[in-house]
């Protein structure tokens, strides 16, 4: 049963329900986020989420859907041409995980691809795959340019669980204009076969 | 009820039991392991393991005992002076790393510490904090010492997760010679402050 007001087609419930889901994968990890959780946040009925999403493996793929397009998050880092990509990636990178609700969703991507559950991990791949590895394997020449992207996404996906999961000092609370300082020239010289 | 023939004190079975939960931890993660599946395992009775170690979060400190001394580690990479240290450390992360046990122990740790749960994320830190970022930064100059030690742990924290658990290509199945010459310069240039 749907709350009143709402119609089974309305965007908005299911955008709503996204970002419920994103919460929820956020706090709780996929392991322990259920669709009744995620029903209460997002004021619908469990029976909505499965009409519109089908199982929680499929909620979670959607849910995935980040707020912001990586190949867009791409094409912006490198308009400039490769001289100085470093440090827009490091930068777009750190702003991104700094906003609250890209950070919610990221948190939940990544603890649910390390759970251990095969399907999950498969999940975060496909996203990792797609849209980060081959994006940024374009803009960097050579044979072994995907090995350098993965490697880029390697050390930046570090960096992330240090601040914002591990929170090890003095990574987590350092500005993010020293730590911008400090990785982007590491990130360049992956970019430029250095 | 221990198995007959054995002793409660019996040093072997206290390795055996850590192990046990080493395996465990690392296949199941921390929340999902259970006493009585690392009993099962050792083949000794879950009292016995509640009587050695105490708690489900006792055992976990203790299994995270990891099976070589972080200082010791630190003190083979550098003795050769810092030239070439990037080296040597991008070598022995990945060598133990590429060890059956050890690759089950830190998969458990990881998991564990992302997984959301705070106790574990302290513990996780603590390990961090103690084993690795105190004894790297010792060898480096500089007042940014610790922050360029965490960024080192940090990188290489994110090719562990890449390779071993998101299995992501081509990282997952290059060789240990590729990962190291790729790696060991940008390693380097953060020990001496480049």
């Amino acid at each position: 049963m749907t709350p009143a007001g709402r119609r089974a087609g309305n965007p908005d419930t299911r955008t709503e329900i996204l970002e419920a889901a994103r919460d929820e994968f956020g706090e709780s990890g996929y392991r322990r986020a259920t669709i009744r959780g995620i029903a209460r946040r997002a004021s619908v009925d469990p029976a909505l989420i499965h009409h519109y999403f089908g199982t929680k493996d499929e909620l979670f793929a959607a849910s995935i859907a980040l707020p912001f397009a990586p190949g867009d998050l791409m094409d912006g880092v490198f308009e400039g041409g490769r001289d100085g990509a470093g440090r827009r990636l490091a930068r777009a990178f750190f702003t991104i995980w700094e906003t609250e609700q890209a950070r919610a969703s990221l948190l939940g991507v990544l603890r649910t691809a390390i759970s251990g559950d095969e399907r999950a991990t498969a999940a975060f791949r496909e996203f990792l795959l797609e849209a980060l590895r081959d994006h940024l394997a374009a803009h960097i020449d050579g044979d072994d340019a995907r090995l350098r992207a993965v490697t880029v996404a390697s050390h930046l996906v570090g960096m992330a669980i240090t601040r914002y999961v591990v929170r090890l000092e003095p990574v987590a609370s350092a500005s993010i204009d020293d730590l911008v300082d400090l990785v982007a020239p590491r990130l360049q010289s992956y970019l430029d076969q250095a």
